[in-house]
């Protein structure tokens, strides 16, 4: 009997492993590490031995992967963290399984953290989500009737990069400036308000650091300082900004915010929600937006959804 | 047998219909004046009587909607221009017909625009498609894995109301300043004109007149006039905005631009080209973005698509 699901969320350092029944239940999770050495070639191999060793195949249904690059139909196309070039992951695992009963799918890692939020999370029964990482930078998927929308280049649901900040254009590694993720991720928050402190003689308690954190920023603004209020409400301004577009051309059920920045939770989600609603009025109303529920384990069960 | 298609474009004067093969052939096209007394309530009737005059509905597969409203799962939520409130298209001409063997669909008259170029337009042959507008308004259309993409409140592909001029805060119809629509449509590329008219003393052929279209700023631009071509840049930079936002969100294969604007053709088109690639580099690679090709028959085609 095929009842089991495996999701598996391959990290530059680490690689996580859910084994699922049929309706996304956590059976039992497990790390291995990733060996990037001779260009990640033994990364599947190793994923392949590890389930292996604690799972009949006969009893799985398929197994889904999460990779941090593009991927299209299950092809990954580049993925520097992990050292891979063009890696075809449904044909090579099929390879290591030496079976075809086994279903085997990829997308990439924030797009999967959108379906774990619709497997088990905060976006459970929906078919049309948006989701936004907020983390060291900023990731994003995009659900559509159900399924992840990959893209021609496997760039669907890059909503870090949409360029929306004309004034201060922080420069941004994918090489442009001014993306979402300048002014928005962990990284970006404190630049914002770097850059804040440094154009004013304001007082500000996040003076009194050398050197601070996203969520010392949050932790001050939450304590009233100016400052770090203003760039918080900067930072929701253009989440909204994106909000809204994502509202006005796709209006999804619902916009889930997950990784470290929304651990800032409704302080920063109904700022977001306002500014969202200010610019997509009068068109995309009540659209619920939430924090995620899973975590880090995001990935894990949205990579097991891809093979549901 | 079933092998014809109706497609119903409603306008605010008057009604297109068209009946098409399966292949989308067009067979036969003909209008008739859209009766917006008594709220609309015989528009539908009307369009039931004139299309039994001219065919054996035994012979008719499918009949689709296109209504220049918001539209969910085939039933209208609003549509100011014919009178209408909520009309659930699909069981009120279904009642009409008094037979169940005839699909009925509807949708949002820019979504249709959308799905016609698929059928028989600029973007055959592919399913993931974003499309504008651009005419006295922007409507947009967004079709994800063969499918338009209504949305939860019928927003799904109102790409005209992306706010995207922070600077001269345009008032838009929908009540919010700045939106796409304001810079981008026929009357916001005169308005834009208008407005670098009056700031600046520099001389320009369009002082000539004391009023003009959208086409006598291109005329203009492509002679080369120096305020006509800042407003078609200016337009074509917050064009390329938006399209990079649906680039990185959606990645789809293709944009296509369609309405009276889009016929300023590759002078308008490469322009807004150049800053969608600038603004989505280096994720959304080589999206071709095309003129629409069949001007103000798409309604009728994509209408078809609907029920192919």
């Amino acid at each position: 009997m095929k009842d089991i699901l495996i999701g598996v969320d391959i990290g530059g350092t680490a690689i996580k492993i859910g084994k699922f029944d049929l309706q996304g239940e956590l059976l039992h999770k497990w790390e291995i590490p990733t060996d990037r050495t001779d260009k990640g070639s033994r990364i599947l191999s190793d994923v392949h031995r590890s389930i292996t060793e604690q799972t009949d195949w006969d009893d799985v249904r398929g197994i889904g992967f999460g990779v941090p690059g593009p991927v299209v139909d299950s092809v990954v196309l580049a993925c520097v963290n992990l050292g891979w070039k063009h890696v075809d992951v449904a044909k090579e695992f099929s390879a290591l399984l030496g079976r075809a009963d086994v279903f085997v799918r990829a997308s990439n890692d924030a797009n999967v953290a959108c379906s774990g939020e619709v497997f088990r999370g905060a976006a459970v029964g929906k078919k049309n989500v948006a989701m936004f990482t907020l983390g060291t930078g900023v990731g994003g998927g995009i659900m559509v009737d159900g399924t992840l929308v990959d893209g021609k280049n496997g760039a669907g649901g890059e909503l870090g990069h949409l360029v929306v900040d004309f004034d201060h254009r922080l420069p941004c590694n994918c090489g442009k400036h001014g993306c979402l993720e300048t002014v928005a991720s962990a990284t970006g928050i404190v630049n914002l308000a770097k850059l804040h402190l440094s154009q004013s003689d304001r007082e500000s308690s996040l003076r009194h650091f050398s050197d601070f954190s996203a969520k010392r920023v949050f932790d001050c603004a939450k304590a009233g300082d100016g400052i770090a209020m203003r760039v918080v409400d900067e930072a929701a301004d253009y989440l909204g900004r994106v909000t809204a577009g994502v509202m006005l051309s796709l209006n999804p059920e619902i916009v889930v915010f997950g990784g470290g920045v929304a651990n800032a939770g409704r302080f920063l989600l109904d700022r977001i929600a306002i500014k969202a609603d200010e610019y997509s009025a009068p068109f995309a109303k009540d659209t619920p937006i939430v924090g995620a529920l899973l975590g880090n384990d995001a990935g894990i069960y949205g990579a097991a959804y891809l093979v549901r």
